[in-house]
């Protein structure tokens, strides 16, 4: 349970979709906290001390108690924040957002990042088919509602900003269409639900800057090719 | 939670270690369940229906109710069944729980899998090498501790079912050191520990029949470099 004498700290990247899921849960709940800007190609003595095994973004950090893994975190402040539930209480229901959100996981980010930043022709390809397939599961999932636990955004919601905002972007820079309205309608309705909710708006990094970044690395690696 | 009016199933195989997993849970719950035995290669009407995304097994059924994805079910079981916790109560040590069964699952099982089902012998090494870096977090982690989470059994030991059982047995088809009690002594304790406990001794499939099935698909795999 949370208590007055609190030091939350974050340690993450600007941009990152999975640090990004840790500021929406952080924002849900209302905590106060203190970002820690890494730089990856230079990663602090603190993140280097925080996550040994993975070396990676997003580590929160709380009263010097570090968690590593997005989704892991996110349940945790879940727990230790009872306000505005992020997922269910019923555990048939809990049970189904953690199924989705690890499909996010398992079957979508990984295959349409490769579907953008793939040189290899025929592997680009399969991504891409992968990605459609796994947005097809996603749409059939979210049908009409509003959001993948109801009326108020849960833990798929939250793992599912990558397709709402980060697919979006690289796909347009990559001249793909993977996530359509016209493909995906509902999914489609979810993401703007989504992206235009008070919260995550004022959360999402800024697409201009974000577009830059993956440009200049989607050019780099097609000129290499 | 749960009533007397249960109805409860598991679709699964014997010797998968995904679906050893939710038997493990349910013992120590003392939950009785009817085990239906999929054939894979024939997949059930009962098993598509229930699990279409991944078609694949476990899939625990409660009341109707279907949950697929190992680690989901046992988190399931465990809030629905409240005796025997298998999550630690504390939110801290309920995320570094759920931070290592998501370890053994992304850097253990598939890495050790691919250093004896791999025919390429780069790929083969490059996952030896991965599974060895693997085995040597959890070993960091162990240390002079009985299981993961302390002196029962959790959820971090359940998921790592794959280390104390199968690794060994596949390793000694290919002929591969992989865990040893030499290079992880304390990781060998704590798995002679586990496979001992009555609960788990009771649920793991029989040694023989199964090293025999992997080493003819061993087999028929070098036959075909």
């Amino acid at each position: 349970m949370a208590t007055n004498q609190e030091e939350v700290q974050l340690l993450g990247v600007v941009g990152s979709p999975f640090v990004c899921r840790v500021q929406i849960a952080l924002k849900l709940k209302g905590v106060e906290y203190k970002f820690l800007e890494e730089n990856l190609a230079n990663k602090s003595d603190l993140l280097l001390k925080y996550n040994p095994v993975h070396k990676k973004v997003p580590v929160f950090v709380h009263n010097e108690k570090p968690i590593a893994e997005s989704l892991v975190i996110v349940e945790y402040i879940d727990q230790t924040w009872n306000n505005n539930p992020i997922l269910p209480s019923d555990p048939y229901q809990r049970a189904l957002a953690r199924f989705w959100s690890k499909f996010i996981d398992d079957k979508v980010v990984g295959a349409a990042s490769k579907s953008v930043f793939t040189v290899d022709e025929k592997e680009r390809e399969k991504n891409v088919q992968e990605t459609l397939e796994g947005l097809q599961f996603l749409e059939n999932e979210i049908k009409e509602k509003k959001f993948f636990g109801g009326e108020e955004i849960g833990l798929a919601d939250i793992a599912g900003s990558f397709v709402a905002f980060w697919i979006p972007i690289v796909q347009e820079i990559a001249g793909l269409q993977l996530f359509t309205s016209e493909k995906f309608p509902n999914l489609y309705k979810w993401s703007q639900e989504f992206i235009n909710h008070p919260v995550v708006k004022e959360v999402l990094p800024p697409r201009e800057p974000l577009f830059t970044f993956f440009k200049a690395r989607y050019e780099t690696l097609t000129a290499s090719k």
